[in-house]
Protein backbone atom coordinates (compact mmCIF):
# COMPACT_ATOMS: atom_id res chain seq x y z
CA UNK A 1 0.00 0.00 0.00
CA UNK A 2 2.55 2.38 0.39
CA UNK A 3 3.05 3.66 -3.36
CA UNK A 4 -1.10 4.41 -3.58
CA UNK A 5 -3.54 6.98 -3.62
CA UNK A 6 -4.77 6.99 -0.12
CA UNK A 7 -0.76 6.65 1.85
CA UNK A 8 -0.32 9.94 -0.77
CA UNK A 9 -3.47 11.73 0.39
CA UNK A 10 -2.64 10.81 4.08
CA UNK A 11 0.62 12.46 3.63
CA UNK A 12 -0.39 15.71 1.83
CA UNK A 13 -2.96 15.59 5.05
CA UNK A 14 -0.46 15.07 7.74
CA UNK A 15 2.05 17.77 6.00
CA UNK A 16 -0.83 19.85 5.70
CA UNK A 17 -0.53 20.40 9.93
CA UNK A 18 1.79 22.72 9.61
CA UNK A 19 1.15 24.94 7.17
CA UNK A 20 -1.19 28.28 7.40
CA UNK A 21 -5.11 28.12 7.69
CA UNK A 22 -4.91 31.09 5.75
CA UNK A 23 -3.42 29.31 2.63
CA UNK A 24 -4.79 25.71 2.98
CA UNK A 25 -8.67 24.84 2.91
CA UNK A 26 -7.14 21.62 5.56
CA UNK A 27 -5.62 23.39 7.27
CA UNK A 28 -8.10 26.10 8.13
CA UNK A 29 -9.71 22.76 9.04
CA UNK A 30 -7.74 22.04 11.44
CA UNK A 31 -7.65 25.53 12.80
CA UNK A 32 -11.29 25.12 13.45
CA UNK A 33 -11.80 22.06 14.85
CA UNK A 34 -13.49 18.74 15.29
CA UNK A 35 -17.13 20.16 15.48
CA UNK A 36 -16.45 22.27 12.21
CA UNK A 37 -14.94 18.96 10.29
CA UNK A 38 -18.03 17.00 11.53
CA UNK A 39 -20.99 19.21 10.42
CA UNK A 40 -19.01 18.81 7.05
CA UNK A 41 -19.05 15.27 6.85
CA UNK A 42 -22.22 15.11 7.79
CA UNK A 43 -23.07 17.74 4.66
CA UNK A 44 -21.10 15.77 2.36
CA UNK A 45 -22.57 12.70 3.33
CA UNK A 46 -26.09 14.57 2.56
CA UNK A 47 -24.53 15.53 -0.60
CA UNK A 48 -23.72 11.98 -1.39
CA UNK A 49 -27.41 10.79 -0.90
CA UNK A 50 -28.60 13.76 -3.09
CA UNK A 51 -26.36 12.70 -5.62
CA UNK A 52 -27.47 8.96 -5.70
CA UNK A 53 -31.01 10.01 -5.74
CA UNK A 54 -30.27 12.20 -8.69
CA UNK A 55 -28.60 9.21 -10.88
CA UNK A 56 -31.46 6.88 -10.04
CA UNK A 57 -33.81 9.26 -11.75
CA UNK A 58 -31.40 10.57 -14.13
CA UNK A 59 -29.02 7.66 -14.74
CA UNK A 60 -25.89 10.11 -14.58
CA UNK A 61 -23.55 8.74 -11.88
CA UNK A 62 -20.68 11.30 -12.41
CA UNK A 63 -21.62 13.52 -9.51
CA UNK A 64 -21.60 10.67 -7.38
CA UNK A 65 -18.15 9.61 -7.64
CA UNK A 66 -17.68 12.97 -7.17
CA UNK A 67 -19.41 13.92 -3.73
CA UNK A 68 -17.66 10.40 -2.17
CA UNK A 69 -14.73 11.54 -3.04
CA UNK A 70 -15.75 14.47 -1.21
CA UNK A 71 -16.78 12.14 0.95
CA UNK A 72 -13.84 10.43 2.10
CA UNK A 73 -11.65 13.47 1.66
CA UNK A 74 -13.86 14.82 4.44
CA UNK A 75 -13.26 11.71 6.53
CA UNK A 76 -9.52 11.35 5.95
CA UNK A 77 -9.09 14.92 7.31
CA UNK A 78 -10.97 14.04 10.49
CA UNK A 79 -9.09 10.72 10.85
CA UNK A 80 -5.83 12.32 10.64
CA UNK A 81 -7.01 15.45 12.82
CA UNK A 82 -7.49 12.47 15.44
CA UNK A 83 -4.47 11.19 14.39
CA UNK A 84 -5.45 8.28 12.68
CA UNK A 85 -5.28 7.60 8.62
CA UNK A 86 -7.24 6.30 5.77
CA UNK A 87 -4.62 3.09 5.57
CA UNK A 88 -6.09 2.32 9.02
CA UNK A 89 -9.43 2.36 7.41
CA UNK A 90 -7.63 -0.33 4.79
CA UNK A 91 -6.20 -2.21 7.26
CA UNK A 92 -9.88 -2.59 9.30
CA UNK A 93 -11.33 -3.28 5.58
CA UNK A 94 -8.58 -5.65 4.69
CA UNK A 95 -9.13 -7.76 8.09
CA UNK A 96 -12.87 -8.09 8.05
CA UNK A 97 -12.75 -9.23 4.37
CA UNK A 98 -9.72 -10.98 4.90
CA UNK A 99 -8.26 -9.96 1.81
CA UNK A 100 -4.10 -9.83 0.58
CA UNK A 101 -2.70 -6.28 0.61
CA UNK A 102 0.67 -7.22 -0.38
CA UNK A 103 -0.03 -9.74 -3.35
CA UNK A 104 -1.95 -10.16 -6.75
CA UNK A 105 -4.44 -12.81 -5.87
CA UNK A 106 -8.26 -12.62 -6.53
CA UNK A 107 -10.28 -11.45 -3.69
CA UNK A 108 -10.42 -14.58 -0.97
CA UNK A 109 -12.91 -13.02 0.75
CA UNK A 110 -15.42 -15.82 2.15
CA UNK A 111 -17.36 -14.09 4.36
CA UNK A 112 -19.71 -10.31 4.62
CA UNK A 113 -19.63 -7.76 7.49
CA UNK B 1 -3.73 0.20 -7.77
CA UNK B 2 -4.88 -3.33 -9.17
CA UNK B 3 -2.98 -5.04 -6.17
CA UNK B 4 -4.49 -3.02 -3.47
CA UNK B 5 -7.40 -3.43 -1.01
CA UNK B 6 -9.62 -1.27 -2.55
CA UNK B 7 -9.75 -3.03 -6.15
CA UNK B 8 -10.03 -6.67 -4.54
CA UNK B 9 -13.03 -4.94 -2.31
CA UNK B 10 -14.40 -3.76 -5.58
CA UNK B 11 -14.05 -7.51 -6.67
CA UNK B 12 -15.93 -9.03 -3.69
CA UNK B 13 -18.92 -6.49 -4.31
CA UNK B 14 -19.08 -7.01 -8.48
CA UNK B 15 -19.23 -10.72 -7.32
CA UNK B 16 -21.67 -10.23 -4.64
CA UNK B 17 -23.79 -9.52 -7.74
CA UNK B 18 -24.54 -12.95 -8.23
CA UNK B 19 -24.85 -14.35 -5.20
CA UNK B 20 -27.98 -14.98 -2.93
CA UNK B 21 -29.45 -12.03 -0.73
CA UNK B 22 -30.39 -15.18 1.29
CA UNK B 23 -26.51 -15.72 2.17
CA UNK B 24 -24.70 -12.72 1.42
CA UNK B 25 -25.49 -9.19 3.19
CA UNK B 26 -24.22 -7.50 0.30
CA UNK B 27 -26.73 -9.34 -2.12
CA UNK B 28 -29.47 -8.41 0.17
CA UNK B 29 -29.16 -4.94 0.04
CA UNK B 30 -28.55 -4.82 -3.57
CA UNK B 31 -31.89 -6.92 -3.96
CA UNK B 32 -33.35 -4.16 -1.52
CA UNK B 33 -32.58 -1.88 -3.78
CA UNK B 34 -30.97 1.72 -3.66
CA UNK B 35 -33.27 3.39 -0.92
CA UNK B 36 -32.44 0.76 1.69
CA UNK B 37 -28.47 1.62 0.48
CA UNK B 38 -29.09 5.02 0.89
CA UNK B 39 -30.49 4.23 4.39
CA UNK B 40 -27.53 2.60 5.66
CA UNK B 41 -25.03 4.99 3.98
CA UNK B 42 -26.74 7.84 6.66
CA UNK B 43 -27.03 5.53 9.67
CA UNK B 44 -23.76 5.38 9.10
CA UNK B 45 -22.36 8.26 8.38
CA UNK B 46 -24.12 9.47 11.90
CA UNK B 47 -22.52 6.62 13.58
CA UNK B 48 -18.96 8.05 12.73
CA UNK B 49 -20.58 11.12 13.77
CA UNK B 50 -20.74 9.63 17.03
CA UNK B 51 -17.90 8.00 17.01
CA UNK B 52 -15.89 11.24 16.91
CA UNK B 53 -17.64 12.95 20.10
CA UNK B 54 -16.72 9.71 21.97
CA UNK B 55 -13.00 9.75 20.84
CA UNK B 56 -13.28 14.11 21.16
CA UNK B 57 -14.59 12.73 25.26
CA UNK B 58 -12.55 9.97 25.91
CA UNK B 59 -9.61 10.08 23.52
CA UNK B 60 -10.28 6.80 21.92
CA UNK B 61 -10.08 6.48 18.42
CA UNK B 62 -10.19 3.14 17.19
CA UNK B 63 -14.08 2.78 17.36
CA UNK B 64 -13.93 5.74 14.93
CA UNK B 65 -11.74 4.07 12.27
CA UNK B 66 -14.22 0.75 12.45
CA UNK B 67 -17.36 3.31 11.84
CA UNK B 68 -15.12 5.24 8.91
CA UNK B 69 -14.98 1.77 7.54
CA UNK B 70 -18.32 0.78 7.79
CA UNK B 71 -19.04 4.36 6.15
CA UNK B 72 -16.88 3.65 3.35
CA UNK B 73 -17.92 0.23 2.56
CA UNK B 74 -21.24 1.23 2.70
CA UNK B 75 -20.39 4.05 -0.01
CA UNK B 76 -18.97 0.93 -1.91
CA UNK B 77 -21.70 -0.63 -2.31
CA UNK B 78 -23.75 2.31 -3.17
CA UNK B 79 -21.26 2.62 -5.92
CA UNK B 80 -21.49 -0.77 -7.13
CA UNK B 81 -24.64 -1.22 -7.44
CA UNK B 82 -24.57 1.85 -9.22
CA UNK B 83 -21.98 0.43 -11.76
CA UNK B 84 -18.61 3.05 -10.42
CA UNK B 85 -16.07 2.03 -8.08
CA UNK B 86 -13.96 2.93 -5.25
CA UNK B 87 -11.31 2.93 -7.98
CA UNK B 88 -13.27 5.75 -9.54
CA UNK B 89 -12.87 7.86 -6.17
CA UNK B 90 -9.59 6.92 -6.13
CA UNK B 91 -9.00 8.47 -9.47
CA UNK B 92 -11.00 11.37 -8.38
CA UNK B 93 -8.75 12.54 -5.53
CA UNK B 94 -6.02 11.42 -8.15
CA UNK B 95 -6.73 14.09 -10.36
CA UNK B 96 -7.66 16.64 -7.43
CA UNK B 97 -4.58 16.61 -5.64
CA UNK B 98 -2.25 15.86 -9.06
CA UNK B 99 -0.97 12.46 -6.95
CA UNK B 100 0.89 10.16 -8.93
CA UNK B 101 -0.51 6.30 -8.61
CA UNK B 102 2.24 4.41 -10.45
CA UNK B 103 5.22 4.97 -8.58
CA UNK B 104 6.91 6.01 -4.76
CA UNK B 105 7.31 9.90 -5.29
CA UNK B 106 6.09 11.73 -2.60
CA UNK B 107 2.77 14.17 -2.79
CA UNK B 108 3.33 16.85 -5.17
CA UNK B 109 -0.15 18.51 -4.81
CA UNK B 110 0.35 22.02 -4.35
CA UNK B 111 -3.51 22.94 -3.74
CA UNK B 112 -6.49 21.65 -1.72
CA UNK B 113 -9.75 21.39 -3.01
CA UNK C 1 -49.65 25.58 23.44
CA UNK C 2 -50.83 23.60 26.47
CA UNK C 3 -53.33 21.76 24.10
CA UNK C 4 -51.85 21.31 21.21
CA UNK C 5 -50.38 18.16 19.02
CA UNK C 6 -46.94 18.58 20.08
CA UNK C 7 -47.41 18.77 23.90
CA UNK C 8 -49.59 16.20 23.75
CA UNK C 9 -46.82 14.18 22.16
CA UNK C 10 -44.30 15.01 25.39
CA UNK C 11 -46.96 14.22 27.36
CA UNK C 12 -47.49 10.51 25.66
CA UNK C 13 -43.36 10.37 25.28
CA UNK C 14 -43.09 11.39 29.18
CA UNK C 15 -45.61 8.40 29.57
CA UNK C 16 -43.74 6.05 27.89
CA UNK C 17 -41.20 5.86 30.48
CA UNK C 18 -42.91 3.88 32.95
CA UNK C 19 -43.73 1.27 29.99
CA UNK C 20 -42.39 -1.89 28.86
CA UNK C 21 -39.45 -1.52 26.39
CA UNK C 22 -41.19 -5.27 25.06
CA UNK C 23 -44.84 -3.48 24.33
CA UNK C 24 -43.64 0.07 22.75
CA UNK C 25 -41.29 0.96 20.42
CA UNK C 26 -40.59 4.40 22.26
CA UNK C 27 -39.92 2.23 25.61
CA UNK C 28 -37.94 0.32 23.84
CA UNK C 29 -35.59 3.21 22.15
CA UNK C 30 -35.80 4.22 25.90
CA UNK C 31 -33.85 1.09 27.15
CA UNK C 32 -31.47 0.97 24.43
CA UNK C 33 -29.96 4.36 25.13
CA UNK C 34 -29.16 7.75 23.39
CA UNK C 35 -26.80 5.93 20.69
CA UNK C 36 -29.62 3.67 19.18
CA UNK C 37 -32.20 6.50 18.99
CA UNK C 38 -29.57 9.30 17.12
CA UNK C 39 -29.21 6.50 14.91
CA UNK C 40 -32.59 6.90 14.23
CA UNK C 41 -32.70 10.62 14.02
CA UNK C 42 -29.62 10.23 11.27
CA UNK C 43 -31.60 7.16 9.28
CA UNK C 44 -34.72 9.80 9.33
CA UNK C 45 -33.00 12.80 8.40
CA UNK C 46 -31.48 10.74 5.60
CA UNK C 47 -35.11 9.24 4.61
CA UNK C 48 -36.05 13.16 4.79
CA UNK C 49 -33.40 13.66 2.48
CA UNK C 50 -34.51 10.93 -0.07
CA UNK C 51 -38.39 11.84 -0.04
CA UNK C 52 -37.18 15.51 -0.87
CA UNK C 53 -35.35 14.47 -4.12
CA UNK C 54 -38.18 11.90 -5.11
CA UNK C 55 -40.44 15.23 -4.30
CA UNK C 56 -38.32 17.20 -6.95
CA UNK C 57 -38.21 14.32 -9.47
CA UNK C 58 -41.89 13.74 -9.06
CA UNK C 59 -43.40 15.95 -7.98
CA UNK C 60 -45.10 14.38 -4.90
CA UNK C 61 -44.80 15.62 -1.53
CA UNK C 62 -46.69 13.27 0.41
CA UNK C 63 -44.12 11.10 1.26
CA UNK C 64 -41.82 14.05 2.31
CA UNK C 65 -44.20 15.10 4.78
CA UNK C 66 -44.72 11.22 5.96
CA UNK C 67 -40.85 11.49 6.43
CA UNK C 68 -40.27 14.80 8.45
CA UNK C 69 -42.91 13.86 10.74
CA UNK C 70 -40.91 10.65 11.66
CA UNK C 71 -37.53 13.01 12.06
CA UNK C 72 -39.56 15.59 14.23
CA UNK C 73 -41.26 12.35 16.13
CA UNK C 74 -37.28 10.78 16.70
CA UNK C 75 -35.83 14.31 17.96
CA UNK C 76 -38.99 14.24 19.82
CA UNK C 77 -38.13 10.85 21.88
CA UNK C 78 -34.00 12.48 21.94
CA UNK C 79 -35.47 15.38 23.72
CA UNK C 80 -37.62 13.52 25.89
CA UNK C 81 -34.85 11.18 26.74
CA UNK C 82 -32.75 14.03 27.84
CA UNK C 83 -35.64 15.82 30.02
CA UNK C 84 -36.27 18.37 27.76
CA UNK C 85 -39.41 18.62 25.12
CA UNK C 86 -41.04 19.73 22.18
CA UNK C 87 -42.24 22.38 24.03
CA UNK C 88 -39.24 23.73 24.71
CA UNK C 89 -38.44 24.31 20.61
CA UNK C 90 -41.42 26.18 20.14
CA UNK C 91 -40.17 28.21 23.01
CA UNK C 92 -36.74 28.40 21.10
CA UNK C 93 -38.62 29.48 17.56
CA UNK C 94 -41.00 31.51 19.41
CA UNK C 95 -37.83 33.54 20.96
CA UNK C 96 -36.06 34.00 17.76
CA UNK C 97 -38.91 34.79 15.87
CA UNK C 98 -40.74 37.02 18.23
CA UNK C 99 -43.92 35.53 17.87
CA UNK C 100 -46.76 35.42 20.07
CA UNK C 101 -47.90 31.65 21.75
CA UNK C 102 -51.00 33.21 23.41
CA UNK C 103 -52.99 35.47 20.67
CA UNK C 104 -53.90 35.40 17.65
CA UNK C 105 -52.14 38.52 16.28
CA UNK C 106 -50.48 37.54 12.80
CA UNK C 107 -46.97 36.75 12.86
CA UNK C 108 -44.30 39.72 13.87
CA UNK C 109 -41.34 38.67 13.11
CA UNK C 110 -39.24 41.67 11.13
CA UNK C 111 -35.64 39.08 10.84
CA UNK C 112 -34.92 35.25 10.18
CA UNK C 113 -32.35 33.97 11.92
CA UNK D 1 -53.91 25.04 16.12
CA UNK D 2 -54.48 28.72 14.10
CA UNK D 3 -52.33 30.13 16.80
CA UNK D 4 -50.23 28.51 17.36
CA UNK D 5 -46.10 29.14 17.16
CA UNK D 6 -46.03 26.80 14.64
CA UNK D 7 -48.85 27.75 12.40
CA UNK D 8 -47.27 31.34 12.86
CA UNK D 9 -44.11 30.16 11.70
CA UNK D 10 -45.89 28.51 8.49
CA UNK D 11 -47.07 32.02 8.02
CA UNK D 12 -43.29 33.59 8.33
CA UNK D 13 -41.73 30.91 5.45
CA UNK D 14 -44.84 31.98 3.15
CA UNK D 15 -44.42 35.49 3.73
CA UNK D 16 -40.73 35.29 2.68
CA UNK D 17 -41.66 34.02 -0.36
CA UNK D 18 -41.92 37.44 -1.40
CA UNK D 19 -39.06 39.00 0.02
CA UNK D 20 -35.91 39.81 -1.33
CA UNK D 21 -33.10 36.93 -1.31
CA UNK D 22 -30.54 39.76 -0.54
CA UNK D 23 -32.13 40.78 2.58
CA UNK D 24 -34.03 37.80 4.35
CA UNK D 25 -32.17 34.24 5.13
CA UNK D 26 -35.08 32.42 4.17
CA UNK D 27 -35.72 33.95 0.64
CA UNK D 28 -32.09 33.35 -0.16
CA UNK D 29 -32.54 29.35 0.81
CA UNK D 30 -35.79 29.53 -1.29
CA UNK D 31 -34.13 31.31 -4.53
CA UNK D 32 -30.80 28.50 -3.79
CA UNK D 33 -33.39 25.71 -4.39
CA UNK D 34 -33.81 22.53 -2.83
CA UNK D 35 -30.32 20.69 -2.62
CA UNK D 36 -29.06 24.14 -0.84
CA UNK D 37 -32.24 23.31 1.67
CA UNK D 38 -31.14 19.72 1.47
CA UNK D 39 -27.97 20.20 2.60
CA UNK D 40 -28.65 22.49 5.09
CA UNK D 41 -31.05 19.89 6.91
CA UNK D 42 -28.38 17.34 6.43
CA UNK D 43 -25.93 20.14 8.12
CA UNK D 44 -28.68 20.94 11.22
CA UNK D 45 -29.23 17.08 11.66
CA UNK D 46 -25.52 16.42 12.32
CA UNK D 47 -25.32 19.19 14.30
CA UNK D 48 -28.15 18.17 16.29
CA UNK D 49 -26.33 14.56 16.68
CA UNK D 50 -23.09 16.22 17.81
CA UNK D 51 -25.17 18.54 20.54
CA UNK D 52 -26.53 14.81 21.65
CA UNK D 53 -23.28 13.20 22.15
CA UNK D 54 -22.07 16.78 24.02
CA UNK D 55 -24.60 16.55 26.20
CA UNK D 56 -24.14 13.02 27.06
CA UNK D 57 -20.95 13.57 27.82
CA UNK D 58 -21.11 17.17 29.70
CA UNK D 59 -25.07 17.12 30.95
CA UNK D 60 -25.97 20.32 29.39
CA UNK D 61 -29.36 20.34 27.15
CA UNK D 62 -29.57 23.59 26.05
CA UNK D 63 -27.42 23.60 23.25
CA UNK D 64 -29.72 20.45 22.16
CA UNK D 65 -32.61 22.34 21.98
CA UNK D 66 -30.91 24.69 20.02
CA UNK D 67 -29.92 22.58 17.12
CA UNK D 68 -33.26 20.66 17.20
CA UNK D 69 -34.67 24.23 16.81
CA UNK D 70 -32.33 24.77 13.50
CA UNK D 71 -33.48 21.05 12.30
CA UNK D 72 -36.74 21.36 12.60
CA UNK D 73 -37.02 25.19 11.30
CA UNK D 74 -34.48 24.10 8.09
CA UNK D 75 -37.18 21.26 7.61
CA UNK D 76 -39.69 23.83 7.87
CA UNK D 77 -38.40 25.93 4.97
CA UNK D 78 -37.92 22.55 2.94
CA UNK D 79 -41.83 21.94 3.25
CA UNK D 80 -42.58 25.49 2.63
CA UNK D 81 -40.59 25.44 -0.45
CA UNK D 82 -42.53 22.45 -1.62
CA UNK D 83 -45.92 23.87 -0.93
CA UNK D 84 -46.34 22.31 2.13
CA UNK D 85 -46.51 22.82 6.06
CA UNK D 86 -45.64 22.43 9.80
CA UNK D 87 -49.32 22.26 10.16
CA UNK D 88 -49.34 18.98 7.42
CA UNK D 89 -46.29 17.45 9.64
CA UNK D 90 -48.56 17.92 12.61
CA UNK D 91 -51.98 16.47 11.24
CA UNK D 92 -49.54 13.45 10.25
CA UNK D 93 -48.85 13.10 14.12
CA UNK D 94 -52.08 14.00 15.25
CA UNK D 95 -53.08 10.73 12.81
CA UNK D 96 -50.93 8.39 14.02
CA UNK D 97 -51.16 8.59 17.43
CA UNK D 98 -55.26 9.36 17.84
CA UNK D 99 -54.35 12.84 19.77
CA UNK D 100 -57.03 15.57 19.49
CA UNK D 101 -56.15 18.69 18.06
CA UNK D 102 -59.20 20.97 19.16
CA UNK D 103 -59.73 20.53 22.91
CA UNK D 104 -57.60 19.75 26.27
CA UNK D 105 -58.04 16.19 26.84
CA UNK D 106 -55.06 14.29 27.90
CA UNK D 107 -53.58 11.99 25.22
CA UNK D 108 -55.19 8.74 24.11
CA UNK D 109 -52.62 7.40 22.27
CA UNK D 110 -53.07 3.70 22.40
CA UNK D 111 -50.29 2.91 20.16
CA UNK D 112 -46.94 3.84 19.20
CA UNK D 113 -45.66 4.03 15.40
Amino acid sequence: MKNDILSQLDAVLEARKSESPDTSYVASLYAKGIDKILKKVGEEATETVMAAKDAEHTGKTDNLVYEVADLWFHTLILLSQQGRSGDDVMQELQRRFGLSGHDEKASRSQNDS
